[in-house]
């Protein structure tokens, strides 16, 4: 039995793992169980899969907490502080992070560091921290196991292949809602038309980060930190279908991809079952009815997203670091109807232009540059209103 | 330096073969060439890469070869007793298999008998004789290389993975020149016509194969034996651009596929190279140029030679063997003109009702069969005739 902790068990990502694992009875015990809000999901998992540990990020949460689940054997605590311990435990096989944003990348580092080997589907914690992350991950031989479709489908195409041996890497986008849409319309983008995402029932952030294309570039600067090769072999193409999840290219031309309905409970799983692959009822892919694939090439102009990300993975040290808080924060600000669709690339462009830049890739340096962003873009959506 | 005998060099894969190698300059040291009958071909190829010996299959042309080949230090043999004497030299690293038709098997078991490993473009040696083949394998401790792109698609697929946790193998097929044709035009159907493959530039043989589609049968065939799975488990996809070479579904539904241009100068450089992925200047792939891939069934009325392959391998034993003999003698005689392109599954279904089957797999009831197959065939043309 694999003992497993997950960081967000109420999210997209969370709430489909549970459901790999439902399909798995007597191959895995769950320790913890963490959540942002949702007390009452996170009560409900807890009597389902009855770990020995509960934690509610919002401390205000805890006592109602308590009560959904009293009368059974859980310790339950609350706060930012107990997530980081609850992310440290070293009593588990395989801690899942499948929170959101940047606040998931001190638990994937406290993870690491007792130790542990860590399931990631915050893609954050390598954008800001890859640097940190691989360095650690080396000292305490731990492993990652991505769970992001395009990284797992990278992950995946690498099996029992040379890193060395690559020429290029190429992630699928499907687009997003806006692929077809005329650049002079964004401007009258809503929330509404920015969360239908075509392909893949997600969480909000990362369903709109798929509408701007961020999250095509933030998966770049992810490619970088987990296999090793330059910004200038990672390449994007647009995919609407979504049925190519992303390929490797070799040095002698030859290509490999994976391929899979868009279901992310298949990366899910392979990241709780590797290097098996284990028999699932998901969805079989069936290219047949399919029919078509379609390729086509980003359009820059319309996702200027794409290319923040490259120059900020080109520029190093702190700018990945001001992309992504200020795409966590101009995002949340759209989700919150305070910022128009097109003012998220011009705000994290300005706060990209505006920072201090520094090659220094220490936590201290990542925490400080990160406050200075969430304020930034804070005073600049104050500006506005 | 790898060590390496080439059957069959005059050919499309030998000649390509060849092509590959002229990029690894002193990489490789070529000690014999083969070739059925185009002694300019082979004695030209002599000249540039010094074999110690070229055997020339129709024993009249010896004298013109060795007047060609005079003033160098070659041993010019011919006669396909000589061709299976020098398939079966054990002073090379590698074998490579690129003969036409039935012909082939037997290169193939000299060489694997004399503990050779082979890269195998051939795919009848694995329909007559996979088992054979696979036993031989076994005791001699040798591999086989696929060079076919679709079993090389398979093959680099399972790098690193267990064939245990095969779900499903698809074979991609363009469906060749007549896959929009309507079926009552099949039997307008002219030579010239079948020689136009849409994709793939190839010997006549496999070329009108891929016409009536039997291609794709007997890669089911040879895909059963060389990566162990049941029948059951190997579909035909139908992909017009020849862009994705084949894919392997994992039970979890995780599918891998390999892509590339359609030039067989990568599958047969991965055979030389492997397990290494060597740096190329063959065409690269573009998907966002090529913009769409097509996916359909195979229309088995259409193509009987799809339904025939399968029943002969369900059936086993003689069966494969008898299909395969029938399409090497029909579509010789179609590329003669002496039967119409409809005749040619007519004639190989009328060979597997006919003839006496047993489940013996020696070489000496395959020897005895492929006679009786031939002779059939001959029989059957003649009574049109």
């Amino acid at each position: 039995m694999k003992t497993i902790g997950i960081l967000g068990s109420t999210g997209s990502i969370g709430t489909q793992t549970l459901q790999v694992i439902d399909t798995f009875p007597g191959d895995y015990k769950i320790k913890y169980l963490t959540a942002h809000n949702n007390v009452e999901k996170l009560a409900g998992q807890a009597l389902v899969y009855n770990p020995d540990t509960v934690c509610i990020v919002q401390k205000e949460k805890q006592p109602q907490l308590e009560e959904l689940l009293k009368g059974i054997d859980v310790t339950v605590v609350s706060g930012r502080k107990a997530l980081l311990e609850t992310a440290g435990r070293d009593d588990v096989d395989l801690t899942l992070n499948g929170l959101v944003g940047a606040a998931g990348m001190e638990p994937t580092i406290e993870a690491i560091k007792n130790g542990v080997n860590v399931a990631l589907s915050n893609k954050e914690s390598m954008v800001m921290a890859g640097e940190i992350i691989n360095e650690l991950l080396e000292k305490h031989s731990c492993k990652l196991f991505p769970i992001d479709s395009e990284h797992s489908a990278i992950w995946q195409c690498l099996t029992g292949e040379s890193k060395h041996q690559i020429k290029r890497i190429v992630l699928t986008g499907s687009g997003g809602p806006f692929r077809t849409k005329p650049r002079d319309e964004f401007n009258q983008i809503t929330l509404e038309q920015a969360l239908q995402h075509p392909n893949w029932e997600m969480g909000n952030k990362i369903t709109i980060d798929s509408a701007t294309m961020m999250n095509k570039g933030l998966e770049v600067i992810e490619t970088f930190w987990l296999f090793g090769v330059k910004s200038s072999q990672i390449d994007i193409i647009v995919h609407p279908e979504s049925i190519i999840h992303s390929m490797v290219e070799f040095v002698d031309g030859s290509v490999k991809a994976q391929l899979g309905v868009p279901d992310m409970k298949i990366p899910i799983q392979y990241a709780l079952t590797y290097p098996h692959h284990c028999p699932s009822n998901w969805e079989n892919l069936d290219l047949t009815t399919i029919g078509k694939l379609h390729f086509e090439k980003p359009d820059l102009d319309k996702f200027p997203c794409i290319s923040l990300a490259y120059k900020a993975l080109e520029k190093g040290g702190t700018a990945p670091v001001v992309l992504n808080v200020a795409n966590d924060e101009t995002v949340a600000a759209f989700l919150n109807k305070y910022i128009s669709f097109i003012q998220i690339p011009d705000l994290i462009e300005e706060a990209l232009n505006q920072h201090e830049w520094t090659d220094s890739h220490d936590i201290e340096t990542i925490f400080h540059i990160s406050k200075w962003t969430t304020q930034f873009i804070q005073d600049q959506i104050a500006a506005y209103a």
